[in-house]
């Protein structure tokens, strides 16, 4: 157990930890007590059939969820809905290397098994409906590795997915995509304070740290947005402000082992292990009622790579989201990016299935 | 002096080595004796008024020139021109800091200065006229940190340049790039290895420049480049065996001081230097015929920076050249893409000025 002030509610609000149990992974490995980090929004009603649930993303929690998605001015209006945001294993406030103690100590730090997305859809699946009796979910909408897990959920329970709006993201790992993670991971793994996975703080892997947000700086906005210097509207003076006011704090206060968990199942992200490596038999399986919501400025999740895994889902929408962000608009900088969002979910959500 | 057999004409086929004689750099340092490695073909003219001038890009040397562009096939065609291409300062052929020895052992290895863009070319102009008696370009066209010094060619010396064809590059580095630049220059700094830019042989820097090579795969090529598996057309069987058989190969073959002088220059080069920074009024200077080449999935140097910069040069033409390879479509793997550099070359040489 490392003490880690970043994940708390202080930072995050509040949340609720459920135990799901003994939770047995794809990958061969055992979560004795697996206990997921969840918070909700409104109530569920007596039909418990207002349901919508919301994976998070790499290096995520509900907390961004919180602040720009729900709301009453919003499509995913708590008066309205019961929404449920599950915070993904290993993102440090659910079940996380750095976190395992008790009955899951044997699973600490560089012991920490491999997990998968179907792991993830698997164990909440399993909280919805053990804790809340929820069968069935009005829609699931999920960012990046959540919407990894929005797609895995469709194809997995197609009967349990009423509408689904997986948000710059694929059903399918891109081999692009890979590698760009790949160098995350590197970033991290260079540093010797990293020992193998067995640091005694994250501190001792900042430098790391400090690599991994040097690359999302390259990756995870756009061109533009550092040639028009949309940085400027965040209160920066400098670019080099930017990214050690604003980037570098965001990753060195999290934890190394956190991000690689979450790294692995974000590159071997794969619907198509259903039905044997067949990706169309995959997304042909998904009778979601589906908007497929790239970013236009996305460089590592680009609208074409988005719109071929579309065109297999039958009855699906392209609907792509203008914002020079790229893929770090998922954290709602530009109005303009939830106003897209919330003009595309009200939609799908007004649409009968 | 280190030793480094990839730097040789057994790798890069013969050439020569041309002193210019003492060179002061823009940042205040100094080459004694500075060493250019250049190679011709064809032959100079009485009239001295048949030459095109090739400078090389980032990691590169004439050789790439030699097997994919130049020959009488091509545009680039010997029998009608005198093609002289000078492999850049800290390349590894010309003076690099690990080669630094006798007149300029005081700037070997981590004593190397900073050079610009603008010394190159400087000392390009000097050889050209003092060496050959050349004080006019027919064409001057190179890719990359070749395009970046092609610019600052046509701004520095318009009355030398008659035609310009920077092919994937700038003439004003794009903040986006800088970041992306400074990844690589992480990738050596954060070996131990490195030692300050005083290890004693490149091979102690070989995890460094494993890890260049791996951020090289995620941005030097497309994301379709890897969807599409283009590799296989390189006799690879698998992804991994591209990274470890092909780009891992190529670079940690290289010196580590050589590529971060390459790199400084890459990330400072700004013709508006020239102009207190107002970049229309440099490129506005140009008199060069001007064909402005980006590739059409180059992630870093992207079509929209090299337009923005076209239209700011008198009666120029943006011609885009398709290639999945991206960036590193450079190398010429795909056929299609000399035939389009050879179609616009011979246009722009055919177009009277």
């Amino acid at each position: 157990m490392i003490e880690n002030a970043y994940y708390s509610p202080e930072f995050h609000g509040e949340y609720e930890l459920v135990s799901i149990g003994r939770l047995e992974l794809e990958e061969g490995g055992i979560i004795p007590d697996c206990q997921l980090a969840i918070t909700t929004w409104g109530t569920l009603n007596a039909a418990k059939d207002n349901a919508i649930l919301i994976p998070t993303w790499y290096s995520g929690t509900h907390q961004i969820w919180r602040d720009v998605y729900v709301g009453p001015q919003h499509a995913l209006n708590p008066a309205q809905y019961f929404i449920v945001a599950i915070n993904q294993i290993g993102n440090g406030l659910s079940i996380s290397p750095h976190t395992a103690t008790g009955p899951n100590a044997a699973i600490a730090m560089a012991n920490f098994p491999r997990v998968r997305i179907g792991d993830d859809v698997v164990a909440q699946e399993r909280l919805l409906r053990q804790h809340f009796g929820i069968e069935r979910l009005q829609l699931v909408v999920g960012g990046s590795m959540g919407a990894q897990q929005t797609y895995e959920w469709a194809v997995r329970f197609p009967d349990k997915v009423l509408r689904a709006a997986p948000i710059a993201g694929t059903a399918q790992n891109t081999p692009h995509d890979y590698l760009f993670t790949e160098t995350l991971n590197e970033a991290i793994w260079s540093d010797p304070g990293w020992n193998g996975g067995n640091y005694r703080s994250h501190t001792e892997v900042i430098t790391g740290l400090q690599r991994q947000a040097r690359l999302w700086a390259v990756m995870g906005f756009s061109t533009e947005f550092w040639k028009q210097e949309i940085w400027r509207g965040m209160d920066f003076d400098s670019k080099e402000a930017f990214l050690t006011g604003f980037l570098e704090p965001y990753f060195t206060a999290m934890d190394p082992n956190a991000l690689l968990c979450m790294a692995w199942k974000w590159q071997h992200g794969d619907v198509s292990r259903h039905t044997n490596g067949d990706l169309a038999a995959a997304l042909g399986r998904i009778t979601a009622r589906t908007f497929v919501m790239p970013i236009n400025e996305d460089m590592f999740f680009p609208v074409r790579d988005c719109q071929a895994e579309q065109a297999l889902i039958p009855g699906s929408e392209l609907r792509v989201i203008d914002d020079l962000l790229g893929h770090l608009g998922l954290f709602g900088v530009a109005p303009t990016f939830i106003q897209q969002v919330d003009h595309h979910l009200s939609e799908l959500l007004n649409t009968p299935v």
